[in-house]
């Protein structure tokens, strides 16, 4: 497929905990809740799983949206339907991936008893409920994980303008239609942005994915175990994933000095890791960056790719022992996998030819282009050639 | 994402040259033609390349559009409306995917300009034109590509029993309105099948490689070293494969045996192959498959992929020297990438103890559906460890 971004990409998403400067909050007085009605069956998409738990990722759609809700910080509540079946399996997803504003309340046997059911949640003043009642309710589809704030602010002033606080203002849904007949308000429709997109059918939830994909590499660091030195060969790969990765912030410099500026990029949500290593064999400098990321806990929501770089020069150390040394990375990958960490291993080859060595450094970028686009955790603990 | 059949896959699409039994074709003496229209500029995509040229799996978009039209054997011309500085990529198109039965026309300043300049192609009955009058043209968007036979048929059908030929029948468009508005002729519309989406924005480029992907995945072929023994570690890999592989029709045997089986497995247009060395660490094996693969014109179409799996035992030969036989994967690798054959390396470690063998091959049949599925040439001449 073509480089370059996808229609839908924009930022990489903040995870919970982080809030970017976004658009102005509504007038500060005005009380926001989001609803989500998540009791569907997922019929359409030809799967046994209803779809807002289809994983992404290997992680459920939902938690995406919610995560998408949850970056808006004058949403003061989140409240989701779900069915009895599916109760213990979403207060897992609430946990595991560290949602926080998030209730439950039970499904019911239509998405607008759903939709009453966490309506009724919010209005309900009850002095040991942790919900505050609020004055506009946003309506949001569960399997719309792409929804970014100014179209959430402009259905939240929309609906305090116009005064219909309790339906669903996508794109004249049946709930649009309801409130027109039966509430006798004037509504307002709000024109959605393409992002807004729906996943549907299972083409979609590929759709998904690979945009996911594309958000969380569009930053790298590249961390090196010199020096700065314009001339040597890890500068040299530097370049040639600048060319490869167009459109991506590539941030670089070397561990031992970069401990604050690491903590930086982390709080920034990057993603992908190129650890390249000039000096040494070795894997103590990766292990100090998966530390790093293993405190961080950045991988809780998608998963962080850690690439550690080497050089087969034949002059110095013997290919064999090289190999040896190298093959460690497997135990090392397998211990990381657990948190969410994805580590595989590039030797590049270091010929004396210098357009070899062009030939070698292309083939090393492509290969890591791939791994951080592909983020496959089958290849982890592979040591790859180039 | 969860494994299962994609909502829109079927039996992997036969190739030009090969027909498949499909549905039967419209009364014999229905003489069938298609226009597409393919002078789009892609503005919505946000890519500078228009979509039907967009690359999928690095092939334009538009030849799998051409290709779906070509295995209906009743369609006897297809006619594409292309601008005049996209007429030599389209003849190279052409030329590079071997299709047959279609012509070229230039493309109008609107999309109805262009219907209408290949419906004039089809018109006209000069001496020298190759094209046929047809009484039924199917005017079918180059960015549909996964259209069926089945569908093809009704809409044919439909405009022969409603007499009208020359206007486009899909949901409603804007080709519809027109002809209810000029040509006093009762339109019939007809359903389409979710399957007939429009590739209109960038997500849906993802989604339809990620469909192509799956329905080329659909059919594995294993090839063994050795004759039939049930207690080797080659079947305990394939049984492994078929665990791993559901909905996937998996069939084997020795290469020595089966050429003549190959040419029909070939035939029936599998086009992932996994090579099962038990007996040694040479690429014998691997090469004479190969051969077969080139001379047989499969991978015009699509990416081929062909796994080398060896195993490390210990006892027989030494680890070094094996690494360093199978290291000429990369070479071979490289010659055969030329001709659309990804070849990748797999080495399985083969321990004594039968729980830590069964995690070993559990692992290599990972990497095996992982290399299938996503089909990257990046990893080509990889020699990956399981």
């Amino acid at each position: 497929m073509d480089p370059g971004p996808a229609g839908a990409a924009g930022p990489a998403e903040p995870g919970p905990g982080v809030r970017g400067a976004g658009p102005a909050a509504p007038a500060s007085s005005l009380a926001v809740a989001a609803v989500l009605p998540a009791g569907g069956s997922g019929e359409r998409m030809g799967v046994p799983t209803p779809k807002q738990f289809c994983r992404v990722l290997e992680r459920p759609l939902i938690s995406y949206t919610l995560q998408a809700l949850e970056r808006v910080c004058w949403i003061k509540d989140i409240v989701v339907s779900v069915t009895r079946e599916n109760m213990e399996v979403m207060k897992d997803i609430i946990q595991k991936y560290q949602h926080e504003r998030v209730s439950l309340v039970e499904a019911g046997v239509t998405r607008h008893r759903s939709i009453f059911n966490g309506l009724k949640a919010l209005a309900e003043d009850q002095p040991d409920s942790k919900l505050s009642k609020p004055e506009v309710v946003i309506i949001h589809d569960a399997v719309r994980p792409f929804v970014e704030e100014d179209m959430l602010l402009k259905v939240a002033t929309a609906a305090k303008e116009h005064g219909c606080s309790d339906y669903d203002l996508e794109f004249g849904t049946e709930c649009l239609q309801l409130a027109l007949k039966y509430c006798h308000v004037k509504a307002k429709l709000v024109e959605g942005s393409p992002d807004l997109w729906k996943v549907t059918y299972k083409r979609d939830l590929y759709a998904a994915e690979s945009i996911i994909k594309e958000r969380i590499s569009q930053h790298i660091c590249i961390v090196m175990d010199t020096k700065e030195d314009e001339e040597h060969v890890g500068h040299h790969l530097e370049e040639m994933l600048k060319n490869e990765l167009n459109h991506v912030k590539v941030t670089s410099g070397p561990l031992c000095h970069a401990g604050r500026d690491l903590q930086q990029i982390i709080l920034e949500q990057c993603y992908s890791f190129v650890c390249v290593n000039v000096m040494t064999s070795e894997f103590e400098e990766t292990k100090k960056l998966v530390n790093m990321l293993k405190e961080s806990h950045l991988s809780v929501l998608y998963p962080v790719i850690v690439i550690s770089v080497h050089f087969l020069d034949y002059k110095s150390v013997h290919f064999d022992h090289k190999m040896e040394n190298l093959m460690q990375i497997r135990e090392l990958a397998k211990e990381v996998k657990e948190r969410n960490i994805l580590l595989c291993g590039l030797l590049i080859y270091y010929p004396q030819d210098e357009r070899k060595l062009q030939d070698s450094l292309r083939q090393g970028a492509t290969v890591i282009t791939t791994l951080i686009k592909e983020r496959n955790s089958a290849f982890i603990g592979q040591l790859l050639v180039a």
